[in-house]
């Protein structure tokens, strides 16, 4: 398949092109790295994107960011931080990318465990990601041509724990190759509407 | 109790007012009608707001708009009509909120029962009702001062259905009296970070 992976350079995205690559065309797109660039808080941005690469099979998006603070002295333009860019970011991805994917091609977006499993500072990150959850869900009963959509939902992977391991005190980490395994699945696969939880 | 009610001339506002105003102090809060008027897309409209009406124990709001149409034709644009008003407008009045509380006090939101079952132009509403009941996950864990919040998922309502009911093919509709008794029980009541679903 042709695959246009949006965060393959993060580190999720870069264990998710390792798991893919060998069966694969992966186009890598990062902010500022990989092959192509794209601000996912633009919608002109990501339809050059599109224009760019034409049609493709599957469209994977490993990105966005969260705003992480204490809840008591958190304001709204702190919480638009994450509205813009995790989750209407990769809403965007699907609304527009969903008009360049071929018949029966699939959109994967990334959640995070904080949806279902709250921590301190995480208010904002546990809205974005069962954002994402309720927004695959609805989108899954609407997509044309067969085209499906599902979200992965991965706990703090082991890569991480040196930079967010406090926040997530407790929680088993994963290693990111096995969360690359849920889009792998979610590629590969025929099932739609799904939240595959990696934990 | 002293309790501020932002969106209580709406038909399900309406039920919750008449829940508990016996027993209540109830301040009937609208966009353009009720006893005081707030903007909730407008930080500065809800500070004053507040300011104005001082201490209370108990925030309720039944307040918001979401974008209904075809995912198919879907844009940014359409979608941020669901994040700026019902998800951004209830978790703003929750943030400022939270310092005008008493302690023990509590907020309660409205999020929908297409948080978890889609229907057809949906998408925004999915996402913005599971968003809604993320943030409460989140905010539940960090309010101080003893504050609780929650959010009640109602399905239809049956005084909706004429406008709405089309959309709820099949849904069983509850009266609003029925999903005021959650909002009641939210606010007498001793939990936080629920989700009453109310179908």
């Amino acid at each position: 398949m042709k695959i246009v992976h949006i965060g393959a350079t993060g580190t999720l995205g870069s264990a998710v092109v390792t798991e893919l690559a060998p069966r694969h065309e992966i186009i890598q797109v990062g902010h500022q790295r990989g092959q192509l660039q794209v601000d996912i808080t633009n919608s002109d941005s990501i339809k050059t994107l599109f224009e760019r690469i034409g049609k493709v099979d599957a469209i994977i998006a490993t990105t966005g960011n969260l705003h992480f603070g204490p809840l008591t002295q958190m304001t709204a333009e702190q919480f638009r931080i994450g509205l813009n860019s995790k989750l209407l970011g990769q809403v965007d991805l699907a609304l527009i990318g969903q008009h360049y994917l071929n018949d029966a091609g699939s959109i994967t977006l990334t959640s995070g465990i904080v949806a279902n499993q709250p921590i301190r500072l995480g208010a904002n990150a546990s809205a974005v990601n069962s954002a994402i959850e309720g927004f695959v869900l609805g989108a899954a009963i609407e997509l044309a041509r067969g085209i499906r959509i599902n979200v992965v939902s991965p706990t703090i992977l082991e890569e991480s724990m040196g930079i967010y391991g406090d926040f997530f005190a407790g929680f088993e980490a994963v290693p990111a190759r096995r969360a690359a395994l849920a889009f792998r699945r979610s590629v590969e696969g025929a099932q739609t509407g799904q939240v595959y939880q990696v934990v």
